[in-house]
């Protein structure tokens, strides 16, 4: 079996590169270690920057998101009883902000793909990368007992944290870069209208909390917990409860309860190896760098990286230009690092650390105080929440 | 012996209030642990924020810093080779800094004090506060072996970080607050022109450096040490040789070297004690908060501090206002934990800290790419730099 590209990995990374390669007549394989269903379970974020969308909107997937999702122009803090808006359109010149499930966005990517006729083979065991630093190199995996080998010109290594892509890399080649928080977000969804029509970051002294949602009748909250927390510990009531204690009263008052349908924790973790790519493998998303999800930043930022990759493989297809490809991971980690800055700062500061030195909170609620009573720095705060601008490709 | 507010201590801040309160008729006498002569040969800051210049002008003491003063509206920050300017005046609407020397403020001010003929005993030993907190406190002191006592109305404690009116304040009264980072400031001052028009901030792999001058033929150069370096190790040769290497190329090529006037060692710390009061003890600037000299913070608060309490003691005097001196802590802290906030950004972003993780290395790095490179970003150090706005009295 032969093909162009090579992408493991059928996340919303691999199938937007797949999608957008696909357009462009670039052959392209995607491989999956689990089903497509299992993939479509996993609940995630929800919140596209204005080049999200665009990216989706280029690889032709746009349609239902176009009447489903929700533009969001600005989101809010909440500190303590103090409630401040963050004008995302007032303060960029216009630009906002896609609520819109991860979910769907993999769904239409999914349709789309088969639509296209394009291959993905989910389910497919033993996946291994081989021969990645030659211009041959070749996957190998198991798929019902079959033993296949696919080779091609490129590997996109879209398979998250966890996957082979990037073990597959040897250790000495790769520098990593990271931090675990103490804490992690317990999440709730709930078939209940959004107690707010904007997302509401809530810094509180019982800990932090996030109201987000996932539709108009979806509603999706966060709460921040101890690392070594059991989701067991967490009836509806009791996440209830915390939740309204951790809000503004006049929020509180106004929200709507009901039965959960999905809670599970997720551990927070700052996560980045450099350089993304080594031979004829290029990282991209989760199997690259993690963002804790305070600021929204993870899908967002596998996005751009899909974008670089996939003009610099087009650029390479359609013209001949095989040297920019060898500056992809320079491009990438420009744009990596001030997301994880971002994404470092809104969580050091919204969050309560259990061993936080006095000094260090005094800190953090100046940052907030300053942050929030200057335009300069609601500005700081909206520019990146929307997404900085993508990387040029020179 | 009686007066309306004693002062404690005889630097910029008490000085400055002295006077402030001279020119509204409100009696005051300073006093002072040290000689006037060992006050001037203190070598500090020489960096005032637009707020601290109308307030020395307000004190009728701003003939001299307007003709041998520097307004900058500039500064510059160099990484690695790259140099930035942070235009000041173009990202705040015009606000500008004033170079001129601590220590010319100091002697302005004592001139002044001198012609209107107030009261400043020099030389005190054996300062203690009493009944601070009664609507009698009284002040004694040892002066050429008499026992002076000094009764009044208020207190101000401008002594610095180890005078006695902070000390003088019972310890479960005070909550502190503090970070004390592992480098210090080795400085050197020259007689040289300096190497450039505007102050350059230079963030270095071989450590922080600081050009900065005290007017066009004397120049003060810093550069990051570790805390427990002894200045003997440094002989004029070695500074220089390591200041030029810390500086961009084509800074360095400039650079005018002489023989040091001057070379000490200062620690690098934040401080700040809350409340900034007791009773009728007022504490401004050194002796509630400390902030590292990144930034060119210290006298400014100093300043603002004063500017507030002035206005507080004018208001009892002139108007029977009592009620609002109860919130001068709260008032002054407001502004100092912003510019506590903004000193610790300024060392932590542009020192290099020995024990620095990678993650941390790259956060670094990213806050400065970032903040360098959005208009946002560059307003938010400019309008810190040209100082925040004077917090309101109401």
């Amino acid at each position: 079996m032969r093909t162009q590209v090579a992408i493991i990995g059928a996340g919303p990374a691999g199938l937007l590169l797949g999608q957008l390669l696909q357009r462009q007549g670039i052959d392209n394989v995607i491989i999956e270690r689990r089903s497509g269903d299992y993939v479509l379970g996993r609940i995630r974020a929800g919140v596209l920057e204005q080049g999200t969308v665009d990216l989706l909107r280029e690889a032709g997937v746009d349609q239902r998101m176009a009447q489903e999702g929700i533009v969001h122009d600005g989101f809010e803090l909440a500190l303590d009883q103090r409630r401040v808006r963050i004008d995302l359109a007032g303060l960029t010149g216009g630009k906002t902000v896609m609520v819109y499930g991860q979910t769907e966005v993999t769904r239409d990517l999914m349709a789309a793909r088969v639509a296209a006729g394009a291959t993905t083979i989910y389910e497919a065991d033993e996946v291994a990368l081989h021969a990645l630093d030659t211009e041959r190199p070749r996957v190998t995996l198991e798929k019902d007992g079959e033993h296949v080998e696919l080779e091609c010109d490129y590997v996109a290594g879209c398979d998250g944290f966890h996957g082979v892509s990037r073990r597959s890399i040897p250790k000495d080649r790769l520098k990593t870069f990271e931090r675990v928080y103490p804490f992690g977000w317990l999440g709730m969804l709930s078939e209940t209208p959004p107690v707010n029509d904007e997302l509401i970051y809530s810094s509180h002294a019982r800990g932090f909390a996030l109201c987000s949602m996932r539709s108009r009748h979806l509603s999706r909250y966060y709460l921040q917990v101890p690392a070594e927390e059991n989701v067991e510990a967490w009836s509806d009531d009791r996440f209830w409860t915390e939740l309204a204690a951790r809000l503004p009263n006049d929020v509180a008052e106004r929200l709507v309860t009901g039965p959960s349908i999905e809670k599970s924790i997720a551990p927070l973790r700052s996560f980045v190896v450099e350089p993304m790519q080594y031979g004829r493998l290029f990282l991209a998303g989760d199997a690259a760098h993690i963002v804790p999800p305070t600021g929204a930043k993870g899908l967002n930022l596998a996005a751009s990286d899909v974008h670089t990759l996939y003009h610099l493989l087009t650029g390479i297809y359609r013209d001949g230009r095989t040297d920019l490809i060898t500056r992809y991971s320079e491009i990438c980690l420009r744009r990596v690092w001030k997301a994880e800055r971002f994404s470092w700062w809104m969580t050091a500061n919204l969050h309560r650390f259990s061993d936080q030195e006095n000094f260090e909170r005094r800190l953090q609620q100046a940052e907030l105080e300053y942050a929030t009573g200057s335009r300069a720095g609601l500005t700081t705060i909206a520019e990146n929440y929307v997404g900085l601008p993508l990387e040029a490709l020179m």
